[in-house]
């Protein structure tokens, strides 16, 4: 049975009728729609000569067992945000799917172990925390703080996940899932436009940006729109207007992103200049320090133009994370998959987190791959790629997978072997 | 009995305490704390010998009869927004009346009548129709348009009216009231901080400025702040900012007023480029070619951003009213007031509108005096101005109303009136 990305698409296809509305897809994480993928997932898996657990944090594995226990583990993830596409997070899953029928129906097992795994809660759509699965995998999930997480519908996160058989207390033991993972492999959609805008179906990702994400308040004096002059406003819109036009300046110069999204202002009305104005302010980067000098000069200009425009300023930090470079020798092995595949490759960083970036923090060598996205649109129904680029993604995907197998298997143990924290 | 403005602020506590709360003052109009202050007022004006009557707009006419049937009309408002301030309109209201007590002391009655107004809903709180009595009376009132309004409850407007004893349909009629007016004067707090910043208690109103009042929304796409290069975005809030900050530039140049007080964007979330931005532009000029070319300048600027930002824009218009300039004779008389009552004047424009311009544009000669407000805070409880310039306004009221009935009683009458639309 050789590799057949048609049966990836037809599975995709299936799946999305199965749990999508007109809406778009609602596999929300910790709902029967979810829950209803999965089952769906172990009805195919069970095709197949292999072992299927949940493990203490709700992350589906599926094990062929090789030659070694060491494993080359593939990640996707079922779930989705309400109203999403029909590709993000799933197709890894499938793609993952397919190369473990095309293995399995090779006449000899594979020199190392191969794994898929469906991460529990990607998208952080229920508790308004992405990443939950992989991050109790990893490590780096703080229950603690995710022990106050309530769901969409107000409900304690650990009444939640108990009844899908997950302890908050225990999630974190799902680390020995991570134990013999020597490659950890993720294919995506982009969600994002390069691609595209390069005509290339396919790229290889070499890391995922650091993020530094604040809540930036200007306060002013409201007053009449009417009845003060120009010169004695303390406008807190102008100085927020100010800031995003400059920090839009600074992620061109420095060759990161910033991102000025919600904008609040106050009193809010047609009649009055806004006393008040806060905005949120995300700026991205692939390297830490260029990050960080964003992120200076993003507070250098808020206090110069603060004191140009007479308001207050004051900075909250929302969230950040440190930037997460993937593994240099999978990275030139993906590379080769692509250009074998597809003919022509682009290397590009990944702006939105993803299960890989769990891994990679936990010290598992990971990379991924990344597939055309149309318009550049995800997390709604509107999301889609072109049949034939999903198709090569597949196969991209299989070639990574057997040099990783390949370029593993020809070295001793003891040299590809990370040490996990 | 000389004038004495210690009355009027005695008067101004007293109903400030009758009808305020915690919150500010609550003389919301058609609501039974409004009815409450007008059943004060007239209690204290059945202490003079004046006529009392509600017209067809519900505004209440105090008449003192003089010698000529030529009336000089004096108004104001007793009616306040939610959790308004103690001065806004009730100053005017109350200043009037130490006006009719001093000429009803006098051995003779003045040459001409002399009138007082409290118009009904100079605030719009109750059907967000600013200046309804006085519209009806200067017949500017669209009694089709009004006639679609809702009180703040939900309620028609024709059963709130009612239950106050107007009539929609008849509001209009009301305009019979000014056809024996000869000169309409209006003291009002500044609600602005020119004054202050002067260092002045008092200035003269050269007219109200002209109002250009629209939305202008800009339509980019909504993509992921992390996924989507800065070259590749079509940002609507960089292009809402950058009109923000250039419509200021002309405001400045052009020696008016603009502001942007309402900014609403989608989706409006941290991680995600605005995909749409509405914001509301309010541009006044006491000048109706100046506010023409801010306008069309602010049109200019709004169409080059969106070209360079790569959004679409499109206009919509809230609202607009000419400039209403102040009858030039009544604006000497009432500088010569307040030089003689505080030594200096400063002439400045209204930006918010006022009841004054309603007469004005019906004809009437029209003149404003402000007073200098605390802060030019308004519309809330901390509005203030101080007790010795609270006086001084109502001496200079007083001298105006002298001054004009002296002007106006020395000419023929055949050269002041003026010929009514």
């Amino acid at each position: 049975m050789p590799l057949d990305p048609r049966r990836t698409l037809a599975d995709l296809r299936e799946l999305a009728s199965l749990t999508s509305d007109q809406r778009g897809a609602q596999r929300v994480a910790w709902t029967p729609a979810w829950e209803a993928a999965r089952h769906w997932l172990r009805g195919k898996l069970s095709e197949l000569p292999v072992a299927v657990e949940q493990d203490e944090a709700g992350n589906l594995w599926t094990t062929l067992a090789g030659a070694s226990p060491k494993a080359v583990v593939i990640g996707g993830h079922v779930d989705s945000v309400p109203d999403g596409g029909w590709l993000d997070g799933v197709l890894d899953t499938l793609a993952g799917l397919e190369c473990l029928r095309r293995l399995a129906a090779e006449a000899t097992p594979p020199p190392l172990t191969v794994r898929l795994v469906d991460w529990a809660d990607e998208e952080g759509a229920q508790f308004g925390r992405s990443l939950l699965g992989s991050s109790a995998a990893s490590g780096t999930l703080d229950v603690d703080a995710a022990r106050t997480l309530c769901s969409r519908d107000g409900e304690p996160i650990d009444e939640v996940l108990r009844r899908y058989g997950v302890e908050l207390e225990r999630m974190t033991a799902s680390h020995r899932q991570l134990e013999n993972a020597i490659a950890y492999l993720e294919l995506h959609i982009e969600q994002g436009p390069v691609l595209e805008e390069l005509g290339l179906p396919l790229g290889v990702v070499v890391g995922t940006s650091g993020v530094e994400r604040h809540a930036v308040r200007f306060t002013g004096q409201a007053a009449h729109a009417g009845s003060t002059p120009m010169d004695q406003r303390r406008d807190a819109f102008a100085a927020a207007a100010r800031l995003a036009l400059e920090v839009r300046d600074h992620a061109r110069e420095g060759g990161g992103v910033a991102t000025v999204g919600r904008v609040e202002v106050r009193p809010g009305i047609p009649t009055a200049v806004a006393g008040d104005c806060e905005v949120s302010l995300d700026q991205r980067h692939l390297d830490s320090a260029s990050l960080a000098a964003m992120l200076a000069r993003a507070r250098q200009a808020s206090q110069r133009v603060a004191t140009e425009e007479r308001v207050g300023v004051a900075w909250r930090p929302i969230w950040r994370i440190d930037p997460i470079p993937f593994d240099p020798g999978l990275i030139e092995l993906a590379e080769r998959s692509v250009v074998e595949v597809a003919g022509r490759c682009h290397r590009l960083a990944s702006g939105p987190l993803h299960d890989a970036a769990e891994t990679a923090r936990a010290g598992v060598p990971s990379v991924m791959l990344f597939v055309q996205s149309l318009r550049g649109l995800s997390h709604c129904k509107e999301e889609d790629s072109r049949e034939e680029h999903l198709a090569l993604s597949v196969r991209a995907l299989d070639r990574l997978l057997a040099l990783t197998l390949e370029g593993a298997s020809s070295v001793p143990a003891s040299e590809i072997l990370p040490d996990l924290p």
